[in-house]
C-alpha cells in the first residue's frame, strides 16, 4: 500500500492525507522553564491579539488563561508525568534503533504500535491533569447553539440525518465572516489564484488521486438487518463494556485496555481476530456480524442519463486545483511559485458520524496549493513571520515523550524542525488567522506527523490542532505533498503537468527518436495508424534503442498498445539521432498544502469563546471577535414608545451604510433581558435609544458585550465609532477614554 | 398532475417551478411611442446606473444602445410585425373565449399550444428584425473567456464532462464579488435571515416537494448501446434535417416547422407518435430507439454505509429553508413577515447539457423565501421603489401579441398587472441588483408566466430574462408560491409549519374531542396504545362526532392507522365538549420567492459587457463594473528597471490595505500590450510607475479601462482615489476634473 487514508479518532487527520517527512530529527530546542513559559505565552497572546475589543473583563480572561498554562507546567504535575514520558522515550528510542538496524517490517510495526499506545497514555494523563476551565459546560453550550439556531441537525422535522447540519442565521453569518476574512487574509494578501471547481467528479480523476482504491474505513454488518458499524468504534465500545463488567478478571480488563489503546494502529486482520475472539455481536439486535470489510467514504452517483459515467462527490477540493494546473500556470504567465486556493464543500460518507461539527458528511474546506520549484522552497515573505512564536509538538518530542514547545518560526526552520521556509511561513499564517477569528492561542498547537503516520511522497506535515472538550482536534493540515499529485494526473492523462525553468546555461543533449514512415504505416494499419504513430513518438530513449536493435536482429519490432500488438517492419520506421540545444528544463512542481476544515475551526471557536456571566449561571454568551461576529451591533429602543421609532430606523440605516450589520430588537422585555439576548448571539456592541436621545444634543448609549461597559456618544458619531470598533481600527479602551461613562439616563419619559 | 416541472428551451424556466397566476388581465398601460420610449429608456439607464465609472466612451456606449432600442421600435419594423401580432391576438382571444365558455380541457390545450406557437414565431421575428450589435461575436468572446480562464470545462485533461465548469481566478473573483454584492444588497439591506443548509437531501423531503415524482425530462435510449437523447432535442434535430432535405415536399417541410414550434407543449404520447411516424433512429449509430421515458433530473446517492437511505443532491436550495421554517420563525421571535435567504450549489442531471453556463449540471443559486400573511402582501418599503421603471411583458400582452412595455412598479401594482406589493418590490430590487452588477437594463425584461405555464398553487410569477445571443434567457424567477411548500411538508411530517397572529378580538370556539381512557386502552393494546392515543388526539371534529355516533349505535368504533384496525369500545373513550377562548389564530404563511441563477446572470453580464476596441479588432475586453471586476487595479512598472521595484511593492501594499484587489504585471512587453492584457481580464483601473514617479513630487499615471483616459496623480493620493472609484464613491469624470490629463512622461530614464 503506497499511502494510507486512515481516519480514526477525532484527533487524527481528516483534512490532509498522511505524509512522510524525511528530514532528520534535529530539533534542538529545550523545554522552557515555567517562568519562561509564562512570559512567552503572554507575549504570544499580545502578538496575535486581533485588534483588542475588550477591556477590563478581557484582561481578566487573559489572566485566567495564563494561570491555566502556569498550572500545566506545574512541577508537581511534571513529577507525575515523568514516568509516562520516560516510557514513551524508551519506546521511541527502540523504534529508532530498529530502523537504524534495518529490522523486519513486522517488528518495526509492532514497536510503532506500542509507541503510539504509550503516547496516547501520556496524552490522556496530561489532559487529565490539566485543570478544566471551571466555566465550561458542553451541554450548556450546545443548548445555546441550538436554541439560538447557530446550527442544528439537518431535516430534523423528517427525523434528521446524522452528520449533516444546517447553519442558521447566526452560524451562517459567522461562517461567511470567517470565509471572507480567510479570503482577504490569504487570497488577497498573498495574491493567490482562487478557483471554484466542480463538486461532481468523474471516477478516473479520483482513481488517479488514490481515493477510489484507498479512501476507506473498516466496517462490519449485522448479518440479519444489514445495519453497519464502524469496526474500531464497535470494538472499543464492546471492550469498554467488558472492562466495566464486575465479573471480568483484572487480567482481562488490562488486556481490553491494551487493545483499545492499540486499536488505531491495527489492520483488518488484527481487528477481525479481536472481533471473533471476543465473540462480538451487533449491539441491540445481538445478531451475528459479518467479517470486516472496507467501505469507501466517497458518495457515488451517475453523471448523465445513461448510468454509465460513474462519479463521486469530491472528498476534498484539492483535486480541482491539480487538474487545472496547466491553465493556472498559463494564467500566471508560466511563472512559479504561485498559490491557488479554493473554498468549497466536500463530502465524506462517514460510517457513523458523531461529535457534532467535528465529524460530518458534508463540510466546507478552504484549501491552498502552493506550487514551487522542489529545489527552492524558500519564501520571499519569510522574514515577516520569522519572529512568530508557535507551540510545536515535533515528531522528535513525540518520540521522546517530551511536551510541545514554544519556538519561533525562524528558529524552527534554522534548527530543521520544520522542513522548509514555505511550510513554516504558512504555519505562521495559519496561526495568525486562527487567532484573528477567535481561536485561543493557548489551545492551539502544531503537531508534526510521525514517520509511521505518513506515506512515501512528502517531506513534512504538521496539523494545527485545537484543544476542545473532545481532546486535541485537527483543524488545519499543512503538508508538503512533494510532486505526488501532479505526477499521478500526468501518468493518468498523458498531459504533462510540469513547469519550465531557465537553465543557468544552455545545454546540448543527444536526442534519439523513432519516426514512423507515414505512408507505410498508414497502408498496413489503416485506422490504427494514428494511434501507432502517437505511441512511437512517446517512446523513451532506452526503448528507441531497443526498437533499433530488434529491427536489426529480428527484422521486426512488436509494439504493444494496451492489449493490442502491432508488428512493425524496418520499412515503416526510421531511427533518428541528433543534437538539440535547450535553454530551459522541465520539472514537476512540488506542492505545499494548507487545508482548513472550516466547521472544525468554527467548533473550536465556539468552545473557546463560550462564557457564563459570573453573577448569573443562566446568562451564557459567546465572546466572538467582532470580525467574525454574525452581527456587529444591536439597536434597542428603551421601550416601545413611538418617539423612538424614527431614531431607531435612522440609526439602523446609518449603520448599514457604513457596512455594519445590525439588528433592531424592539420586542418587549427589559433592556437588560434584551442585552442578554443579543449577548447570546454574540453581538459585540449595542446601542440604546432612550429619552435623553430625543433631546439636543442627541446621544445614545453604546455597550460592549464582554466588559458590559457603557459610554454615552453623540448620535452623529456613533455609526462611525461602531464601524471602527468592528473593523479593528479602534479598541473599546480608546472609546472609554474618549467618551463619558454612562451611568443612567436623566430624562425618564 | 398537480404541477409540472417543464424544462425545455433555453429561454424557459429553470430556477422556479411553474406557477399559476389568478389575477385578471387588467393591464391598462398602452405601448409607448418611439420618442417616449427613447426618453424613458435613457431615464431608465440613469436611474439604475451603478455609480458611473466611465466617461466619454461610456456615453458613446449609451448612445449606441439608445439607437438600438430606437430601431427596435421603428415603424417599418412594426409594420412587418403587425400581422404576426394580429395572429397572436386572434389566438389569444380564442383561448380566452374557450376558457370563459368552459370548453373541454383537450380543446383548450390545443388552442394554448397554437397560441404558444404563434408567440414563438412573433418573438423569433422580433429578434430577427432587431439589428444585432455589430461588435458582438460569440466565438471571439468565448475565446477570451477560455484563454484568460474566466471559466472552462471541468476535468478537461480527463476528456471533460459536459455541463460542468470550473471558474478560474477571474471568473471566481467575479462570482465572489457578485455574491458579496448580493449579500449586501439583499441580506444586509433587508435584514434577511441567511441560512446554509445541507446539499445531500433524504428522499422523503423531495418526495414531499414533488421533485421525486415530477422533476423529469423525456428521453429515449439507443436500443443497442444505451446512449440517451433528450427527446425534444432529438425530434427537433431530426425535423430540421428533413426540412433542409431537397427531396422533402413543401408540405412536409411546413409540417416539420409546425411540429418544431409546437414541441414545447407536447406530452409524452404526442412526442412518441412523432418519433415513430418519422421513424427516427439514433444519430450516428442509426440503431432503433426506445419508447420515450421520464428521466428524473436529480442525482441520487446513498447516505450512510447501509445503502438503504436514499438521498439526492438538492435540485434547488429552497427546500432547506422550508424545512427550517419553525426554527427561523422562532429566531424571528414568532413575527411575520420575514425573509430567509440562501446562497449555495444545486444540481440537475441534465440529459444533454449545452449552451455553456446556461444549462449546466452543477450551479450556484441565491434564493430568497419571503414569508408573509396571505391576507397582507403589502411591503413596508414599497414607496422606495414605486417610481422604478421596469420592462414588463405581461401575460395579457403575450396573449394580445403586444410588445413588452415600460411601466413603473407603482403603476403595475395599481393596475393589478403585478399581483401584490411584495412581489413587485422584489422585482424592482432584482432589476436594481442586475443593473448594478452589469446587466444592460435595455436587455432585461420581466416576463409573466401565462396561465398554461403554471401550476395550481401560486398567484403570480415573473421571470427576469436577459437578452443574449441565445435569445431571452431566464436568469431570475420571482414567484408567489402561496402556501404550497409549507403545507406539503406539514402533510408529510405532521409538524405544523404555521404562524400565529393576534385576533382583532378574542374568539370563543366550541371544542369537541375524544379522549382515550389510558388504563383501558393500555390494557387492551399494550405497545400500540401510545400510537392509538396519538391518533385519537388528532381527529378532526367531524370525525369525533362519527366516533360518538358509532359508539352509541354499534357499541364500538374501528380506528384505522395505516393498514391496522383497532376496535375501540365505549369503556375506552370519553367524548368531551367545552368552549375555549382563543386570542390568536394560526395560519400557513405564503411564500414569495425570488430565485437567482448566478451562472446565467454571469453569462448575460459577459455578453452585455464584451467589447472590441474600435481601432483594433483583436483587442477585446470586458467593461465590467468595478463592483464585480475580478481585480480593481493593475500596477505596472514602465519597464523592468530595478528602481521601480520598491514603488511597485509599496503601491500594491497600499492598495491591499484599502481593500483594493490588485495585480502587479511586471512581465516584459510594452506598456500598451500590458494594458491590453489587463483590459482582457476586465481590470478597470491601471497605475503606471514611470521615471517621473521617481522624482519629487512622486506621482503616477492612472488609466481607466473603458475610456482609456489617463491622468497624473500624486502617489500619496492614488490608493484612496482608486478605492473611491472602485466602490462608487467617485466617478472617472470627477477624477478627470480634479487631476491633470496625462500626455507623456518627461523623464526618459
Amino acid at each position: 500500500m503506497k499511502f494510507a487514508f486512515v481516519v480514526k479518532s477525532v484527533a487524527s487527520v481528516v483534512f490532509s492525507r498522511k505524509l512522510i517527512y524525511n528530514h532528520s530529527c534535529t530539533g534542538k530546542a529545550v523545554p522552557f522553564l515555567i517562568t519562561r513559559k509564562f512570559q512567552v505565552l503572554s507575549s504570544l497572546r499580545s502578538q496575535h491579539e486581533a485588534p483588542a475589543w475588550g477591556s477590563k473583563k478581557h484582561k481578566n480572561k487573559q489572566k485566567f488563561k495564563i494561570q491555566y498554562i502556569n498550572i500545566m507546567a506545574d512541577p508537581k504535575i511534571e513529577e507525575i508525568l515523568a514516568p509516562f514520558r520516560a516510557a514513551v522515550k524508551e519506546q521511541g528510542d527502540k523504534v529508532r534503533q530498529l530502523k537504524e538496524s534495518g529490522a523486519l517490517e513486522i517488528d518495526l510495526k509492532k514497536a510503532v504500535a506500542e509507541l503510539k499506545a504509550r503516547k496516547k497514555i501520556l496524552e490522556d494523563k496530561e489532559l487529565e491533569l490539566t485543570p478544566v476551565e471551571a466555566s465550561f459546560d458542553r451541554a450548556k453550550m450546545e443548548d445555546l447553539l441550538k436554541r439560538r439556531f447557530f446550527f442544528d441537525q439537518s431535516f430534523a422535522i423528517y427525523g434528521g440525518i446524522t452528520g449533516q447540519f444546517d447553519f442558521g442565521p447566526m452560524g451562517c453569518a459567522m461562517k461567511a465572516n470567517m470565509l471572507s476574512t480567510w479570503r482577504s487574509f490569504f487570497i488577497l494578501e498573498e495574491q493567490m489564484l482562487e478557483v471554484d471547481c466542480s463538486i461532481l467528479t468523474p471516477e478516473p480523476v479520483l482513481k488517479a488521486s488514490g481515493h477510489v482504491d484507498r479512501f476507506a474505513d473498516l466496517m462490519v454488518k449485522d448479518d440479519k438487518n444489514g445495519e453497519c458499524f464502524r469496526l474500531d468504534h464497535l470494538i472499543k465500545a464492546h471492550l469498554e463494556k467488558v472492562k466495566s463488567d464486575k465479573k471480568s478478571t483484572a487480567e482481562l480488563k488490562w488486556e481490553c485496555e491494551d487493545i483499545v489503546i492499540k486499536l488505531d494502529g491495527m489492520n483488518k486482520e488484527e481487528m477481525r481476530t479481536i472481533l471473533r475472539r471476543f465473540e462480538m455481536k451487533a449491539p441491540l439486535t445481538n445478531n451475528e456480524l459479518s467479517d470486516p470489510m472496507e467501505f469507501n467514504l466517497m458518495f457515488s452517483t451517475s453523471i448523465g442519463p445513461t448510468g454509465l459515467v460513474k462519479g463521486f462527490l469530491r472528498p476534498e477540493t484539492a483535486q480541482g486545483i491539480f487538474v487545472n494546473f496547466k491553465r493556472l500556470l498559463e494564467f500566471n504567465q508560466g511563472k512559479l511559485p504561485f498559490a491557488a486556493a479554493q473554498i468549497g464543500n466536500s463530502f465524506r460518507n462517514e460510517i457513523s458520524p458523531r461529535s457534532g461539527l467535528i465529524r460530518v458528511r458534508e463540510f466546507t474546506m478552504a484549501e491552498i496549493e502552493h506550487f514551487c520549484d522542489p529545489s527552492d522552497k524558500s519564501h520571499p515573505k519569510f522574514d515577516e513571520v520569522r519572529h512568530v512564536q508557535v507551540l510545536l509538538y515535533s515528531a522528535c518530542n513525540q518520540m521522546d515523550g517530551k511536551a510541545a514547545e514554544i519556538v519561533t518560526i525562524g528558529k524552527a526552520v534554522d534548527d530543521r524542525i520544520i522542513a522548509n521556509e514555505t511550510l513554516a511561513y504558512f504555519m505562521a499564517r495559519i496561526q495568525q488567522y486562527m487567532v484573528k477569528v477567535g481561536v485561543d492561542p493557548k489551545k492551539l498547537r502544531f503537531r508534526q506527523h510521525m514517520n509511521n503516520e505518513m506515506a512515501h511522497y512528502a517531506c513534512d506535515c504538521w496539523d494545527a490542532e485545537c484543544l476542545t472538550s473532545y481532546g486535541w482536534v485537527e483543524c488545519v493540515g499543512c503538508a508538503d505533498r512533494s510532486a505526488y499529485d501532479l505526477s499521478q494526473h500526468t501518468k493518468s492523462t498523458g498531459v504533462r503537468l510540469v513547469a519550465e525553468k531557465k537553465l543557468p546555461e544552455p545545454k546540448t543533449i543527444d536526442v534519439v527518436e523513432v519516426v514512423a514512415i507515414k505512408g507505410a504505416v498508414g497502408k498496413s494499419f489503416k485506422k490504427e495508424a494514428k494511434e501507432i504513430m502517437e505511441a512511437l513518438s512517446k517512446l523513451e530513449p532506452a526503448t528507441v534503442v531497443e526498437v533499433e536493435e530488434s529491427l536489426k536482429t529480428n527484422g521486426k519490432y512488436v509494439l504493444e498498445i494496451g492489449t493490442n500488438s502491432y508488428t512493425l517492419t524496418p520499412d515503416m520506421l526510421e531511427v533518428k539521432r541528433y543534437q538539440k540545444t535547450t535553454y530551459v528544463e522541465e520539472y514537476v512542481p512540488n506542492v505545499i498544502e494548507p487545508s482548513f476544515g472550516i466547521g472544525r475551526i468554527m467548533y473550536a471557536i465556539f468552545e473557546h469563546n463560550f462564557k457564563v456571566r459570573s453573577d448569573d449561571g443562566q446568562r451564557t454568551y459567546f465572546s466572538l471577535p467582532p470580525v467574525i461576529a454574525p452581527l456587529k451591533c444591536s439597536v434597542l429602543p428603551l421601550s416601545n414608545n413611538a418617539d423612538f421609532v424614527p431614531y431607531i430606523r435612522q440609526l439602523s440605516r446609518d449603520l448599514t451604510a457604513v457596512d455594519v450589520s445590525n439588528r433592531v430588537d424592539d420586542s418587549s422585555g427589559s433592556i437588560g433581558r434584551r442585552y442578554a439576548r443579543t449577548d447570546e448571539i454574540a453581538i459585540p456592541f449595542g446601542i440604546t435609544i432612550d429619552f435623553d436621545s430625543l433631546k439636543e444634543p442627541h446621544s445614545a448609549t453604546l455597550r460592549e458585550r464582554d466588559s458590559m461597559g457603557q459610554v454615552r456618544i453623540p448620535l452623529k458619531e456613533i455609526a462611525g465609532v461602531v464601524r471602527d470598533l468592528s473593523y479593528g481600527k479602534m479598541t473599546w479602551t480608546d472609546v472609554e477614554a474618549k467618551y463619558p461613562k454612562f451611568e443612567q439616563q436623566e430624562t425618564k419619559s
